[in-house]
């Protein structure tokens, strides 16, 4: 982090043309944006969404309202510029880019042992990580993954403990015996995996190929000077992996929106992350995390295009 | 309302590649949109923000931090392009427009009598309402005024009832014994002119030129089929004379954000109406309201934009 651009961002905003703190929260980004951005005024010309896509094992046991083709079938969707997230991108002028994260050979069931090895764990971050370019003003994070909801709480039931029914929300719209199915698929999950406490054993023992990408792409976008934007439920559990190693890891990212996942709820109190929208969204592919670009754009400019008391001619308090 | 658009956009909604309600409330703000535009589908290429600026004689009573002389600077601000609405405004391509309303004639301090005379509110009225032209996608409100969040108190008390203390706040930075004053001021001006409940004579008696132009405009709106985005307190304070007269009346508004001034949550709730943001911001002026503009955009590009399960070879739940 770059402390001296947040401290000169916090001394610029006692100057412009308003009430001290007036702006609230875009003030906070903007000094955010600068400290992690590692320069003063920061910028937002050239923001990014990367969205992961991966298969799991777990969606043959019947976890999701959608069959496993659906994941294909989305990604090709982006492609064609035909997905909510593709809609959102082109409101605020951001480039989108997908990773498809072979498709074909899903992670294995965890019910039955781990989902990924840890060199295929591994493999994935490494992918993730390569996905984060130079001058990236922000970097906002998605996913795409039929059957992911499930390994995303059998993760985060796993890392912070509780009971599977506290993590399990209904993802794509799953009810009743579907749902009791998801539940106990995550009970077994984390009663077989819970042992190893090393979060990344984890990851890899629950987790998904796209999941161990987001987290690779958190990590690497911290070293590249690049702010982060958390999705909703899956992204973030994503992430989280790493804040159980080392809760400053994420200091570089904020969460773009609240979902309806339960899950997501319990788990921004338990990191400690206050979302910047309440929307009841729960779609994922980082539609939550690309809607808050327009709202940094907009602390963007406020935070570098307003006038001074000084340079206006308006009165300071009396 | 065109409640057929309404039901077209919801209709589309569920054609829609993603689980049905995932986008949450950009689904209702599109088919709000729609409803209240005419059309569907909706449209956001012409977004305005309006603000007027009225000054209030109140503010020699030593209610505000700042003196009546910052509302024409500030003014002089919007015009020269170096206050905060004006970069939200070139954030989301929003055209702004500022109207200043007789400055130099404050209204009448309302502790010794009407703030305005009817005449006078029903000009102002008149000039808001002349506000709203044609082929406008969405109408973003804003005042600025010093003194007018003790003239919102003072109404919003009148209207909704209850003590001052609980519609007071701190504006844009009074605390300490200018807060008893500003208390001691909203309290004498409901005790003098609360006796009249026809909500038209209380904006007169209490108001200010800027809030009654804002009534007159949010009425103007709704004839011309433009959606409108209120702001903070003063904004919903002035719009909220027209719910007490009719609740329908404030059907095709939506708000913003939720201010830090504390009444504004009280009115809120008494006016039934869940903002979009709560990003502890009180700056007026119009900012909580042009911010929306980002996400009526998203809103209106997923739902004109996306392709359908049938479009994309998408599969639907299993």
């Amino acid at each position: 982090p770059d402390l001296e651009a947040g401290t000169q961002a916090a001394a610029r905003e006692t100057q412009l043309t308003k009430p001290r703190g007036a702006l609230g929260r875009l003030e906070e980004l903007a000094a955010w944006l600068a400290t992690w951005q590692g320069r003063h005024p920061p910028q937002m010309q050239h923001p990014r969404t990367a969205v992961f896509a991966g298969n799991h094992g777990v969606a043959a046991l019947g976890v999701s309202a959608y069959p496993s083709e659906v994941t294909a079938q989305m990604v090709q969707n982006f492609i064609a510029g035909g997905a909510a997230v593709n809609q959102l991108c082109r409101a605020f002028d951001a480039d989108l880019r997908v990773y498809e994260m072979a498709l074909e050979q899903p992670t294995a069931d965890f019910t039955q042992g781990p989902a990924m090895t840890g060199e295929e764990c591994a493999r994935a971050m490494a992918y993730g990580m390569m996905a984060v370019e130079p001058n990236l003003d922000v970097l906002c994070l998605g996913e795409m993954g039929i059957g992911n909801t499930t390994s995303a709480a059998a993760l985060a039931c796993a890392l912070f403990g509780g009971e599977p029914e506290e993590w399990v929300g209904r993802g794509t719209g799953v009810a009743g015996a579907a749902l009791e199915t998801k539940t106990r698929v995550v009970r077994e999950g984390v009663e077989r995996h819970r042992g190893s406490g090393d979060p990344l054993d984890l990851l890899a023992a629950l987790g998904g190929l796209e999941l161990a990408a987001i987290a690779g792409a958190v990590l690497a976008a911290r070293l590249a000077r690049t702010p982060v934007v958390l999705d909703g439920f899956a992204c973030t559990v994503a992430a989280s992996v790493l804040w159980k190693i080392d809760p400053k890891a994420l200091e570089h990212c904020i969460v773009g929106h609240r979902s309806v996942e339960p899950g997501h709820t319990r788990l921004l109190e338990a990191i400690g992350k206050e979302p910047l929208f309440d929307f009841g969204m729960r779609l994922g592919e980082g539609s939550g995390a690309t809607l808050a670009i327009g709202v940094l754009k907009a602390a963007v400019e406020c935070h570098g295009g307003m006038a001074t008391f000084a340079d206006a001619g308006v009165s300071g308090p009396a």
